[in-house]
Protein backbone atom coordinates (compact mmCIF):
# COMPACT_ATOMS: atom_id res chain seq x y z
CA UNK A 1 0.00 0.00 0.00
CA UNK A 2 1.68 3.37 -0.93
CA UNK A 3 2.15 6.53 1.36
CA UNK A 4 2.68 9.36 -0.90
CA UNK A 5 3.19 12.75 -0.54
CA UNK A 6 3.48 15.08 -3.83
CA UNK A 7 3.70 18.72 -3.33
CA UNK A 8 3.49 21.10 -6.34
CA UNK A 9 6.37 23.01 -4.48
CA UNK A 10 8.94 23.51 -1.94
CA UNK A 11 8.35 26.79 -0.48
CA UNK A 12 5.66 29.27 -0.95
CA UNK A 13 6.96 32.59 -2.03
CA UNK A 14 8.17 34.59 1.59
CA UNK A 15 8.32 31.28 3.42
CA UNK A 16 11.49 29.39 4.18
CA UNK A 17 11.91 25.78 2.55
CA UNK A 18 8.52 23.22 3.20
CA UNK A 19 7.47 25.87 6.00
CA UNK A 20 3.87 26.00 4.32
CA UNK A 21 3.98 21.82 4.73
CA UNK A 22 5.10 21.62 8.75
CA UNK A 23 2.04 20.05 10.25
CA UNK A 24 1.31 17.98 7.30
CA UNK A 25 4.89 16.50 7.56
CA UNK A 26 4.55 15.89 11.26
CA UNK A 27 1.76 13.36 10.25
CA UNK A 28 2.92 12.12 7.38
CA UNK A 29 6.17 10.93 8.96
CA UNK A 30 5.15 10.46 12.31
CA UNK A 31 7.01 6.32 12.19
CA UNK A 32 10.08 7.58 10.42
CA UNK A 33 13.52 8.38 12.44
CA UNK A 34 15.90 9.05 9.16
CA UNK A 35 14.79 10.25 5.15
CA UNK A 36 16.55 9.57 3.04
CA UNK A 37 17.17 12.28 0.36
CA UNK A 38 17.50 12.07 -3.09
CA UNK A 39 19.64 15.82 -3.97
CA UNK A 40 20.38 14.75 -7.78
CA UNK A 41 17.41 17.15 -8.96
CA UNK A 42 20.10 19.96 -8.28
CA UNK A 43 17.90 23.46 -8.44
CA UNK A 44 19.91 26.44 -9.99
CA UNK A 45 22.91 24.11 -9.93
CA UNK A 46 23.28 23.79 -6.10
CA UNK A 47 26.09 20.83 -5.39
CA UNK A 48 24.69 17.72 -3.79
CA UNK A 49 26.00 18.41 -0.25
CA UNK A 50 24.77 22.56 -0.10
CA UNK A 51 21.58 20.57 -1.13
CA UNK A 52 21.38 18.49 1.49
CA UNK A 53 21.97 20.83 4.01
CA UNK A 54 19.14 22.62 3.48
CA UNK A 55 16.57 19.36 4.02
CA UNK A 56 18.72 18.41 7.02
CA UNK A 57 17.26 21.97 8.54
CA UNK A 58 14.16 21.68 7.17
CA UNK A 59 13.36 18.56 8.92
CA UNK A 60 15.50 19.19 12.25
CA UNK A 61 12.44 21.16 13.63
CA UNK A 62 10.53 18.26 13.55
CA UNK A 63 13.52 16.29 14.91
CA UNK A 64 13.81 14.38 11.84
CA UNK A 65 17.46 12.92 10.67
CA UNK A 66 18.31 13.29 6.71
CA UNK A 67 20.72 11.38 4.85
CA UNK A 68 21.63 12.53 1.63
CA UNK A 69 21.32 9.88 -1.29
CA UNK A 70 24.40 10.57 -2.72
CA UNK A 71 26.38 9.82 0.22
CA UNK A 72 26.22 5.99 0.02
CA UNK A 73 29.23 4.54 -2.27
CA UNK A 74 26.28 2.41 -3.70
CA UNK A 75 23.03 4.32 -3.71
CA UNK A 76 21.44 1.50 -4.40
CA UNK A 77 22.35 0.39 -0.74
CA UNK A 78 20.83 3.98 0.36
CA UNK A 79 17.60 3.02 -0.97
CA UNK A 80 17.34 -0.27 0.54
CA UNK A 81 17.97 0.71 3.96
CA UNK A 82 15.87 3.70 3.39
CA UNK A 83 12.75 4.22 6.20
CA UNK A 84 11.36 6.98 3.82
CA UNK A 85 12.57 8.66 0.51
CA UNK A 86 12.38 12.64 -0.01
CA UNK A 87 12.96 13.78 -3.56
CA UNK A 88 13.47 17.19 -4.01
CA UNK A 89 12.81 19.78 -6.61
CA UNK A 90 15.25 21.11 -9.33
CA UNK A 91 15.57 19.78 -13.18
CA UNK A 92 13.70 16.96 -13.77
CA UNK A 93 16.04 16.14 -16.46
CA UNK A 94 18.95 15.88 -14.39
CA UNK A 95 16.84 13.76 -11.82
CA UNK A 96 15.36 11.04 -14.38
CA UNK A 97 18.89 10.78 -16.32
CA UNK A 98 20.66 9.94 -12.86
CA UNK A 99 18.26 7.82 -11.31
CA UNK A 100 18.26 5.58 -14.65
CA UNK A 101 21.94 5.63 -14.62
CA UNK A 102 22.17 4.39 -10.98
CA UNK A 103 19.46 1.61 -12.31
CA UNK A 104 17.46 2.97 -9.21
CA UNK A 105 13.90 3.28 -10.87
CA UNK A 106 12.86 -0.30 -10.29
CA UNK A 107 14.45 -0.15 -6.72
CA UNK A 108 12.58 3.17 -5.40
CA UNK A 109 9.45 1.63 -6.79
CA UNK A 110 9.88 -1.28 -5.17
CA UNK A 111 10.29 -0.02 -1.80
CA UNK A 112 7.67 2.20 -2.39
CA UNK A 113 5.37 -0.21 -3.16
CA UNK A 114 6.20 -2.28 0.29
CA UNK A 115 4.96 0.67 1.96
CA UNK A 116 7.80 2.95 2.76
CA UNK A 117 6.63 6.79 2.72
CA UNK A 118 7.32 8.80 -0.25
CA UNK A 119 7.57 12.15 -0.29
CA UNK A 120 8.36 14.91 -4.08
CA UNK A 121 8.14 18.65 -4.61
CA UNK A 122 8.08 19.72 -8.05
CA UNK A 123 10.82 17.26 -9.94
CA UNK A 124 10.73 14.86 -6.81
CA UNK A 125 6.70 14.88 -7.41
CA UNK A 126 6.51 15.08 -11.26
CA UNK A 127 8.82 12.07 -11.09
CA UNK A 128 5.63 10.15 -9.29
CA UNK A 129 3.81 9.39 -12.67
CA UNK A 130 4.54 7.26 -15.23
CA UNK A 131 6.53 9.54 -17.32
CA UNK A 132 8.07 13.07 -16.98
CA UNK A 133 7.05 14.41 -20.00
CA UNK A 134 4.80 17.02 -18.60
CA UNK A 135 7.77 18.74 -16.93
CA UNK A 136 8.21 22.31 -17.15
CA UNK A 137 12.15 21.97 -16.70
CA UNK A 138 14.49 22.82 -19.80
CA UNK A 139 16.46 19.39 -21.15
CA UNK A 140 19.91 20.48 -20.03
CA UNK A 141 20.94 16.37 -19.88
CA UNK A 142 19.85 13.94 -21.89
CA UNK A 143 18.69 10.72 -19.48
CA UNK A 144 17.89 7.72 -21.40
CA UNK A 145 14.44 7.23 -21.28
CA UNK A 146 11.53 9.68 -19.81
CA UNK A 147 9.85 6.87 -17.81
CA UNK A 148 9.61 7.78 -14.33
CA UNK A 149 8.22 5.79 -11.22
CA UNK A 150 4.78 5.13 -12.03
CA UNK A 151 3.54 4.97 -8.08
CA UNK A 152 0.72 6.96 -9.62
CA UNK A 153 -1.52 6.47 -12.95
CA UNK A 154 -1.26 10.11 -13.89
CA UNK A 155 1.55 12.63 -14.71
CA UNK A 156 1.99 15.91 -12.62
CA UNK A 157 2.74 19.43 -14.17
CA UNK A 158 3.59 21.11 -10.63
CA UNK A 159 3.89 24.99 -10.31
CA UNK A 160 0.89 25.12 -12.73
CA UNK A 161 -0.12 28.74 -13.94
CA UNK A 162 -3.93 29.17 -15.51
CA UNK A 163 -3.57 30.94 -18.89
CA UNK A 164 -2.86 34.77 -18.05
CA UNK A 165 -5.96 36.27 -19.91
CA UNK A 166 -4.01 39.61 -19.79
CA UNK A 167 -0.81 38.02 -21.59
CA UNK A 168 0.68 39.91 -24.72
CA UNK A 169 3.85 37.17 -24.56
CA UNK A 170 2.88 34.54 -27.52
CA UNK A 171 4.94 31.77 -25.96
CA UNK A 172 2.55 28.70 -25.00
CA UNK A 173 0.62 28.51 -22.03
CA UNK A 174 0.74 25.72 -20.15
CA UNK A 175 -2.61 24.35 -20.86
CA UNK A 176 -1.92 24.40 -24.78
CA UNK A 177 1.66 22.66 -23.81
CA UNK A 178 -0.68 19.62 -22.34
CA UNK A 179 -3.08 19.91 -25.29
CA UNK A 180 0.06 19.01 -27.21
CA UNK A 181 1.00 16.26 -25.29
CA UNK A 182 -2.50 15.13 -25.14
CA UNK A 183 -1.69 14.38 -29.40
CA UNK A 184 0.93 11.85 -28.35
CA UNK A 185 0.18 10.40 -24.91
CA UNK A 186 -3.11 9.17 -23.41
CA UNK A 187 -2.16 9.27 -19.52
CA UNK A 188 -4.04 12.06 -17.99
CA UNK A 189 -2.19 15.21 -16.42
CA UNK A 190 -3.04 16.55 -12.62
CA UNK A 191 -2.29 20.49 -12.90
CA UNK A 192 -1.10 21.02 -9.56
CA UNK A 193 -1.22 24.68 -8.43
CA UNK A 194 1.45 26.23 -5.91
CA UNK A 195 0.50 25.24 -2.28
CA UNK A 196 -1.58 22.17 -2.98
CA UNK A 197 -0.11 18.43 -2.89
CA UNK A 198 -1.24 15.24 -3.29
CA UNK A 199 -1.88 12.72 -0.30
CA UNK A 200 -2.17 9.19 -0.94
CA UNK A 201 -2.62 6.24 2.03
CA UNK A 202 -4.82 3.43 2.08
CA UNK A 203 -5.64 3.06 -1.55
CA UNK A 204 -6.95 7.01 -1.12
CA UNK A 205 -5.90 9.47 -3.22
CA UNK A 206 -6.51 13.10 -1.74
CA UNK A 207 -6.19 16.57 -2.97
CA UNK A 208 -5.09 18.91 -0.19
CA UNK A 209 -3.78 22.35 0.19
CA UNK A 210 -5.75 25.71 -1.08
CA UNK A 211 -7.66 24.91 -4.17
CA UNK A 212 -8.74 22.71 -6.84
CA UNK A 213 -6.50 21.08 -9.18
CA UNK A 214 -6.58 21.14 -13.29
CA UNK A 215 -7.17 18.28 -14.84
CA UNK A 216 -6.37 17.22 -18.21
CA UNK A 217 -7.95 13.88 -20.15
CA UNK A 218 -7.54 13.23 -23.51
CA UNK A 219 -10.55 14.29 -25.64
CA UNK A 220 -11.83 16.26 -22.73
CA UNK A 221 -12.15 20.01 -21.86
CA UNK A 222 -9.60 20.79 -19.18
CA UNK A 223 -12.14 20.94 -15.74
CA UNK A 224 -11.26 22.01 -12.18
CA UNK A 225 -11.74 18.92 -9.61
CA UNK A 226 -11.43 19.02 -5.64
CA UNK A 227 -10.26 15.90 -5.77
CA UNK A 228 -7.72 13.45 -7.89
CA UNK A 229 -10.21 11.32 -10.05
CA UNK A 230 -7.69 8.33 -11.64
CA UNK B 1 27.77 31.30 -46.60
CA UNK B 2 24.99 30.90 -44.42
CA UNK B 3 21.66 32.78 -44.79
CA UNK B 4 19.92 33.10 -41.97
CA UNK B 5 16.80 34.80 -40.39
CA UNK B 6 16.25 33.51 -36.63
CA UNK B 7 13.04 34.82 -35.14
CA UNK B 8 11.72 34.85 -31.50
CA UNK B 9 8.34 34.39 -32.65
CA UNK B 10 6.06 33.80 -35.44
CA UNK B 11 3.60 36.52 -33.67
CA UNK B 12 3.48 39.44 -32.16
CA UNK B 13 0.28 40.22 -30.10
CA UNK B 14 -2.84 40.85 -31.45
CA UNK B 15 -0.70 40.87 -35.11
CA UNK B 16 -1.35 38.16 -37.81
CA UNK B 17 0.93 35.03 -38.57
CA UNK B 18 4.29 36.68 -39.43
CA UNK B 19 2.98 40.55 -40.73
CA UNK B 20 5.51 42.18 -38.10
CA UNK B 21 8.41 40.50 -40.80
CA UNK B 22 6.72 41.81 -43.99
CA UNK B 23 9.29 43.94 -45.37
CA UNK B 24 12.29 41.58 -43.88
CA UNK B 25 10.96 38.57 -45.51
CA UNK B 26 10.66 40.70 -48.92
CA UNK B 27 14.08 41.23 -48.70
CA UNK B 28 15.55 37.90 -47.07
CA UNK B 29 13.33 35.36 -50.04
CA UNK B 30 13.85 38.24 -53.02
CA UNK B 31 15.89 35.56 -54.98
CA UNK B 32 13.20 32.77 -54.06
CA UNK B 33 10.63 31.25 -55.46
CA UNK B 34 9.44 28.60 -53.84
CA UNK B 35 10.29 28.51 -49.64
CA UNK B 36 9.89 24.49 -48.31
CA UNK B 37 7.94 25.02 -45.16
CA UNK B 38 9.08 22.25 -42.14
CA UNK B 39 5.37 22.09 -40.45
CA UNK B 40 6.58 19.56 -37.60
CA UNK B 41 6.34 21.14 -34.77
CA UNK B 42 2.74 21.25 -35.19
CA UNK B 43 1.86 24.15 -32.87
CA UNK B 44 -0.88 22.88 -30.39
CA UNK B 45 -0.75 19.73 -32.42
CA UNK B 46 -2.34 21.41 -35.36
CA UNK B 47 -1.83 18.91 -38.65
CA UNK B 48 0.60 19.30 -41.23
CA UNK B 49 -1.72 20.22 -43.98
CA UNK B 50 -3.21 22.96 -41.74
CA UNK B 51 -0.10 24.61 -40.40
CA UNK B 52 1.14 24.24 -44.22
CA UNK B 53 -1.76 26.42 -44.93
CA UNK B 54 -1.49 29.01 -42.72
CA UNK B 55 2.24 29.57 -43.95
CA UNK B 56 1.31 28.93 -47.62
CA UNK B 57 -1.51 32.29 -46.59
CA UNK B 58 0.82 34.51 -45.11
CA UNK B 59 3.73 34.00 -48.19
CA UNK B 60 0.96 34.77 -50.96
CA UNK B 61 0.70 38.44 -50.02
CA UNK B 62 4.55 38.08 -50.87
CA UNK B 63 4.00 36.03 -53.83
CA UNK B 64 5.99 33.39 -52.91
CA UNK B 65 4.74 29.66 -52.92
CA UNK B 66 5.13 27.51 -50.15
CA UNK B 67 5.24 23.54 -50.42
CA UNK B 68 5.26 21.69 -47.01
CA UNK B 69 8.07 19.15 -46.53
CA UNK B 70 5.98 16.69 -45.40
CA UNK B 71 4.03 16.19 -49.26
CA UNK B 72 7.25 14.69 -50.47
CA UNK B 73 7.40 10.82 -49.96
CA UNK B 74 11.18 10.85 -49.65
CA UNK B 75 11.22 14.39 -47.16
CA UNK B 76 15.39 14.26 -48.57
CA UNK B 77 14.59 14.74 -52.04
CA UNK B 78 11.99 17.77 -50.42
CA UNK B 79 15.31 18.97 -49.37
CA UNK B 80 17.64 18.98 -51.72
CA UNK B 81 15.32 21.00 -53.99
CA UNK B 82 14.07 23.09 -51.57
CA UNK B 83 15.63 26.78 -52.79
CA UNK B 84 14.61 27.72 -49.48
CA UNK B 85 14.08 26.50 -45.77
CA UNK B 86 11.13 28.03 -43.65
CA UNK B 87 10.97 25.58 -40.12
CA UNK B 88 8.03 26.79 -38.16
CA UNK B 89 7.25 26.84 -34.50
CA UNK B 90 5.64 24.64 -31.89
CA UNK B 91 7.17 21.72 -29.96
CA UNK B 92 10.87 21.59 -30.39
CA UNK B 93 11.02 18.34 -29.10
CA UNK B 94 8.76 16.60 -31.95
CA UNK B 95 10.48 18.29 -34.21
CA UNK B 96 14.04 17.19 -33.49
CA UNK B 97 12.67 14.02 -33.29
CA UNK B 98 10.87 14.02 -37.15
CA UNK B 99 14.24 15.47 -38.30
CA UNK B 100 16.23 12.81 -36.69
CA UNK B 101 13.96 9.63 -37.66
CA UNK B 102 13.77 11.24 -41.03
CA UNK B 103 18.01 11.49 -41.13
CA UNK B 104 17.12 15.18 -41.98
CA UNK B 105 19.96 17.11 -40.19
CA UNK B 106 22.93 16.54 -42.06
CA UNK B 107 20.76 17.40 -45.58
CA UNK B 108 19.35 20.44 -44.31
CA UNK B 109 22.62 21.66 -42.69
CA UNK B 110 24.25 20.93 -46.14
CA UNK B 111 21.79 22.59 -47.94
CA UNK B 112 22.41 25.79 -45.42
CA UNK B 113 26.27 26.01 -45.54
CA UNK B 114 26.33 25.63 -49.56
CA UNK B 115 23.67 28.91 -49.26
CA UNK B 116 20.14 28.64 -49.46
CA UNK B 117 18.25 30.75 -47.24
CA UNK B 118 17.02 29.26 -43.83
CA UNK B 119 14.82 31.14 -42.00
CA UNK B 120 12.97 29.62 -38.57
CA UNK B 121 10.56 30.95 -35.75
CA UNK B 122 10.55 29.84 -32.18
CA UNK B 123 10.76 26.20 -32.68
CA UNK B 124 12.80 26.69 -35.95
CA UNK B 125 15.15 29.06 -34.68
CA UNK B 126 16.13 27.04 -31.42
CA UNK B 127 17.36 23.80 -34.01
CA UNK B 128 19.47 26.05 -35.63
CA UNK B 129 22.15 26.02 -32.26
CA UNK B 130 24.13 22.88 -31.81
CA UNK B 131 21.13 21.44 -29.60
CA UNK B 132 17.98 21.52 -28.69
CA UNK B 133 18.62 22.16 -24.47
CA UNK B 134 17.69 25.78 -23.87
CA UNK B 135 13.84 25.36 -25.53
CA UNK B 136 11.02 26.45 -23.10
CA UNK B 137 9.02 23.24 -24.77
CA UNK B 138 7.53 20.05 -23.11
CA UNK B 139 8.90 17.34 -23.70
CA UNK B 140 5.91 15.32 -25.37
CA UNK B 141 8.05 12.74 -26.96
CA UNK B 142 11.69 11.24 -27.05
CA UNK B 143 13.86 11.64 -29.17
CA UNK B 144 16.64 9.92 -30.61
CA UNK B 145 19.42 12.90 -29.73
CA UNK B 146 19.08 16.48 -28.51
CA UNK B 147 21.71 17.25 -31.26
CA UNK B 148 20.41 20.03 -33.63
CA UNK B 149 21.11 21.86 -36.73
CA UNK B 150 24.44 23.56 -35.51
CA UNK B 151 23.83 26.67 -38.38
CA UNK B 152 25.30 29.17 -35.24
CA UNK B 153 27.64 28.10 -32.45
CA UNK B 154 25.33 29.64 -29.82
CA UNK B 155 21.80 28.14 -28.57
CA UNK B 156 19.26 29.99 -28.46
CA UNK B 157 15.90 30.64 -26.32
CA UNK B 158 13.14 32.16 -27.63
CA UNK B 159 10.60 33.92 -26.40
CA UNK B 160 12.79 35.32 -23.73
CA UNK B 161 11.02 36.62 -20.62
CA UNK B 162 12.78 38.31 -17.95
CA UNK B 163 12.05 37.25 -14.39
CA UNK B 164 9.23 39.52 -12.99
CA UNK B 165 10.25 41.05 -9.95
CA UNK B 166 7.02 41.25 -9.00
CA UNK B 167 6.17 37.64 -9.20
CA UNK B 168 4.98 35.05 -6.25
CA UNK B 169 5.61 32.39 -8.20
CA UNK B 170 8.10 29.60 -7.21
CA UNK B 171 8.66 28.11 -10.75
CA UNK B 172 12.37 28.84 -11.70
CA UNK B 173 12.85 31.62 -14.63
CA UNK B 174 14.19 32.03 -17.61
CA UNK B 175 17.29 33.63 -16.34
CA UNK B 176 17.38 30.30 -13.48
CA UNK B 177 16.76 27.52 -16.42
CA UNK B 178 19.84 28.99 -18.48
CA UNK B 179 22.06 29.12 -15.61
CA UNK B 180 21.55 25.27 -14.49
CA UNK B 181 21.81 24.55 -18.25
CA UNK B 182 25.73 26.28 -18.08
CA UNK B 183 26.46 23.42 -15.64
CA UNK B 184 26.10 21.59 -17.94
CA UNK B 185 26.92 22.71 -21.37
CA UNK B 186 29.64 25.48 -22.30
CA UNK B 187 27.69 26.44 -25.47
CA UNK B 188 25.97 30.36 -25.19
CA UNK B 189 23.10 31.30 -25.28
CA UNK B 190 21.28 33.88 -26.76
CA UNK B 191 18.14 35.08 -25.02
CA UNK B 192 15.84 36.57 -27.94
CA UNK B 193 12.83 38.84 -27.01
CA UNK B 194 9.37 38.59 -28.93
CA UNK B 195 9.66 41.00 -31.91
CA UNK B 196 13.10 40.32 -31.87
CA UNK B 197 15.45 38.41 -34.69
CA UNK B 198 19.01 37.47 -35.99
CA UNK B 199 20.07 38.16 -39.74
CA UNK B 200 22.69 35.92 -40.72
CA UNK B 201 24.35 37.18 -44.41
CA UNK B 202 28.07 37.33 -46.01
CA UNK B 203 29.48 36.28 -42.85
CA UNK B 204 27.86 38.76 -40.40
CA UNK B 205 25.51 38.17 -37.69
CA UNK B 206 23.03 41.12 -36.59
CA UNK B 207 20.60 41.73 -33.98
CA UNK B 208 17.10 43.10 -34.94
CA UNK B 209 13.61 43.99 -34.24
CA UNK B 210 12.86 46.23 -30.94
CA UNK B 211 15.82 45.62 -28.58
CA UNK B 212 18.62 43.87 -26.83
CA UNK B 213 19.02 40.39 -26.49
CA UNK B 214 19.91 38.56 -23.07
CA UNK B 215 23.55 36.93 -23.29
CA UNK B 216 24.15 33.84 -21.54
CA UNK B 217 28.23 32.52 -20.93
CA UNK B 218 29.74 30.10 -18.55
CA UNK B 219 31.49 31.78 -15.92
CA UNK B 220 29.64 35.36 -16.99
CA UNK B 221 27.02 37.96 -15.75
CA UNK B 222 24.25 37.37 -18.18
CA UNK B 223 24.26 40.54 -20.11
CA UNK B 224 22.29 42.85 -22.22
CA UNK B 225 23.92 43.62 -26.09
CA UNK B 226 22.77 45.08 -29.37
CA UNK B 227 24.81 42.76 -31.32
CA UNK B 228 24.82 38.86 -31.06
CA UNK B 229 28.84 38.92 -29.63
CA UNK B 230 29.84 34.89 -31.20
Amino acid sequence: MKKLLLASTSTLFGETYLSYLTKNLEVFFKDVDTITFVPYARPGGISHDAYTAVVIKAFSKLNKKVVGLHSFSDPKVGIEKAEAIFTGGGNTFLLTKQLHEQDLIKVIREKVENGIPYMGASAGSNIAGPSMQTTNDMPIVYPPSFETLGLVNFNLNPHYMDPNPNGRHNGESREVRIKEFHQFNTTPVVGLREGDFIWAENGKLLLKGKGTARIFEVGKVPYESENIPF
